[in-house]
């Protein structure tokens, strides 16, 4: 072992906690945002669902996810990580490589709170929780970041950088059948066919929570090429931040512009919703675009993500902050686009791909939410609801001297 | 090209891309300081600006921003800078050098934004931000870090080490042009020459702000160095984190204790300026002077501020955040500062450079401010500002539950 | 010196950087934990508090602190940093050293201002901020990180790896002494025994403040193995990521589930104080438990966490945000789990360096809070109390369009 090798598998390691400390900050970007877009009297719950789930996504995932999804890596992992990745041939320290991993997981489920808000029984969203972090996405993971084949029938093909459809997707898929069982808020929908707009308490917060998001995303993309340490693993790095950046613009601005010509407004949440979609839609293959075309991705994204969520609310289907139509709908995107600049991809194979993650993602959930329904509930009672979740399920007001009267 | 040449590309092109994300970051504080320092009724629009004027800025400087400042690195930039910087001579990604200034761009828009800030129309705001971001900024930068002659008439020899003057003066210069013609809000300045107060609606948000931008700075100044990976280089970037952090500390206790003499109260709002305008003045030269000198260099920057917000008041410049006196004033005193502590850098030098930048960038930006004046008007009805821009300029309200009633 | 000497160099100090800025970060989620936990009448003083100690300690630390606590390095400090670390043998920068350790003494004293919130005079604070950075903290960081003997007397043989004792503990001291001279809040207790909770005014800058801190530790922690260079120091700061961030999540489900069972509510206020126990515990220890302990530590910090805030309600000491259990109660847990799974910790050690650091900060800071009490009061007036300390101290509302009314 040379010197030379000791500072390569040093600076790797650095760089993987650098972007795994940008992607646990997300967390508190998916906070903000959610609480910033939901009504005062359901800000607490929210913001309590949030980082309990990130809690138990960080336990579950050490206890078994890791083990599911990497079966090599993992088996060992729980008497003790502190040896030397040098031995498995590693550039990284093996617990860097957990670190960076398992905030990816918290991601994927931060992506149901926003779907399920206003409504959802806390505990069962919790028990949900463990549910998708313990199983339910590793399972999808060992299929692709994994490497093994699907239930030992066949493998996937798919090219999925940094996890559109790995992590954005199938949060999203959770979250839809989540929702499905769950319904719409009560006056969301009106009994004439009328959409109502819920507006958020605190924009603020919603916008802060968009930035966060958006700089966390530089780990998130970044930290995917695995290593840093050599002239073409530093330059794809560049290449990916910058092209990540270039999505997240692009999409701000074509949902601002789209809003206002369909609204005659800059609609503050559709701008903030276009740049996520920008972001989630550049993650499946941020390493081989030119910048322009990133932007124009993301644009496509920021366009996608307005209709997607008028076309949510016109079949009824009530997700609070648009984390289908973010997360899903442009998870989708991002992967179908990937062929166009990755020749390694082909729209079949990404199809493919994104097909068994939805149906296995989907399916396990709605499985997992009916057996919740019909054992405990999974919504609040209408009095409840009407009164705010934050009283009822976690004895406190966000806002006690704001909202009152 | 041996290994250890391999190791050094990657570690300056690690360090660009954390101190790009860390300026982009910024643009958060910017957000959230701007944000809390209106009022609750013009809240969702500063956000709109905010994160609009990034994305745009953004996609103008990879459009042609980044072509016109750097001539040479720009050119080729659109067919695709995947390529190695290696060929260049360069010690990091081309990739990584383009993020790093992207954000620079952005963070000199940024400035504007609060200037003129509940009064200006949205679109006509962003339509300035496209012609700052494209070819006023990159002009100026094309003298300076360009290393252009200006116009091939004369050669700048202004020290501005990360830019006090050529990011944050050129900012408060095209601030100060939009807030001449624009005028002062309704109600701030009285008939028999009051100066009202109007408070920011969320001091918390505020200090945020101040804090994110803070923070931010590190990468602002700290990767001006441009290069992380000899001894020589990492003292350097060492000693600029360490003065970049004592000049914020430095203004903002000259700052609350300079309001306390005056006013008998630690204002709140004068510290956060306070520690804007150590910050301002330290980026002309945060590698010469030592921790204590940059402390006092900041201390004066706090002082400097706090007279110069008032003497705005006084000839009724309206400057609701105080950016032109924090980003303007303090980037001129940072710049005159300089030649104290860095023998390469003259007053005359320093002086005839802040002259050109504010010459050309209050100048281009008082014709762009004027022509829109004249296509479409630049101010909001009487009736909209009352109500506050945020209805009728983007259909929100940033705390439709708080400030009801 | 061979090149690959100098990379090293570049990449400790980097990284040193890196994590002192994650460091500095955590006075803004300090600030915003307490902005949220406070009332709204309450918070411009709070938030004036926050970023005035920071600015506060990084000039008394620079002018005095740094060459108290190490008498070697700070003897030159002031005549300038600029020196090369490689006369020292050191493999970093100076200044890096200093960025470091500065961050630190300003996480000590965010302590203190959470604990005597609402009731305290500003100034006076701000005097003790003076005393503590320059004097107290430096006296007793000198006998453990400074490796010298207590007075000449004796040495401490503590292991406190990142400072749950050292920097938490110690703030939480210097906030007792400050506590039990001032009084609770008005209104706290009732005449027949009434413990009443007196509700923030901002819950998801409470929680935005909580992430901060989060994300800080792995600065705060991380930083402190020194160095990363080699394959074991890269493998060490890589298990402290990981450890630190599992001890958070097991603090958090511990106090949510305690807090579940004893209040039927999960209670937000009380999993955040989890998850700040559960870092405060881990933090003396975090480089030796495997990831299962470590959240087994952090668990355990989230149970104790919540108790000690009932018992010292029961005895009626006012912390309004549980500062003193968080940071005092479980920085001492963290000290004696260290010998544990650390054979270089006894239990008697880590008891000896515990009580030495309590009774001299909690002596020293009586001292100092008792001639300030005794010069000039400590505490506003009861009106002030009742009308909220921002006007008075601050002449600026928080939230002047919210509260109203």
């Amino acid at each position: 072992m040379t010197e030379v090798f000791e500072l390569q598998y040093a600076l790797d390691t650095f760089y993987f906690l650098v972007c795994g400390a940008l992607v646990m900050w997300m967390a508190a970007g998916f906070s903000m945002l959610e609480a910033g877009l939901v009504r005062g009297k359901n800000t607490t719950e929210i913001l309590t669902k949030n980082i309990a789930l990130y809690a138990i996504a960080c336990v579950m995932y050490m206890v078994c996810g890791y083990a599911i999804m990497y079966p090599e890596l993992g088996s060992t992992f729980l008497v003790g990580i502190g040896g030397n990745g040098v031995e498995g041939g590693d550039t990284y320290a093996p617990s860097a490589d957990f670190f960076f991993q398992v905030v990816f997981v918290a991601t994927a489920m931060s992506i149901v709170s926003g779907a399920v808000a206003e409504r959802m029984k806390l505990w069962v969203f919790l028990a949900f929780a463990v549910a998708m972090t313990a199983f339910i996405y590793p399972m999808e993971g060992r299929w692709t970041w994994g490497g093994e084949s699907v239930f030992g029938m066949y493998s996937l093909s798919m090219v999925d950088f940094a996890g559109s459809g790995i992590v954005h997707m199938a949060g999203a898929a959770a979250a839809l059948a989540g929702v499905l069982l769950l319904g719409a808020r009560k006056g969301k929908y009106g009994k004439n066919g009328e959409i109502n707009a819920i507006p958020g308490a605190n924009l603020p917060m919603a916008t802060l929570g968009t930035f966060i998001l958006w700089m966390g995303w530089f780990g998130f993309n970044g930290g995917s090429v695995l290593q840093t340490s050599t002239v073409d693993t530093a330059n794809a790095v560049a290449v990916v931040f910058l092209n990540t950046n270039a999505a997240a613009a692009g999409g701000a601005i074509a949902a601002m512009v789209l809003a206002r010509i369909l609204f005659k407004k800059a609609d503050l949440t559709m701008i903030l919703n276009g740049a996520l979609a920008g972001l989630v839609t550049i993650t499946a293959g941020p390493d081989t675009p030119t910048p322009l075309l990133a932007t124009l991705f993301g644009a496509l994204g920021g366009i996608v993500v307005v209709f997607s969520i008028l076309a949510f609310d016109k079949i009824k289907i009530d997700d609070p902050v648009g984390a289908i139509s973010v997360h899903g709908v442009c998870g989708l995107l991002g992967l179908v686009l990937v062929p166009i600049t990755n020749a390694d991809a082909t729209l079949m194979g990404q199809l493919g791909g994104a097909a068994t993650i939805f149906v296995w993602v989907f399916g396990a959930s709605l499985i997992v939410w009916a057996i919740l329904k019909a054992a405990m509930g999974i919504r609040v009672t209408e009095e409840e609801e009407y009164d705010g979740v934050d009283v009822s399920e976690c004895g406190l007001e966000a806002y006690p001297e704001f909202t009152k009267g």
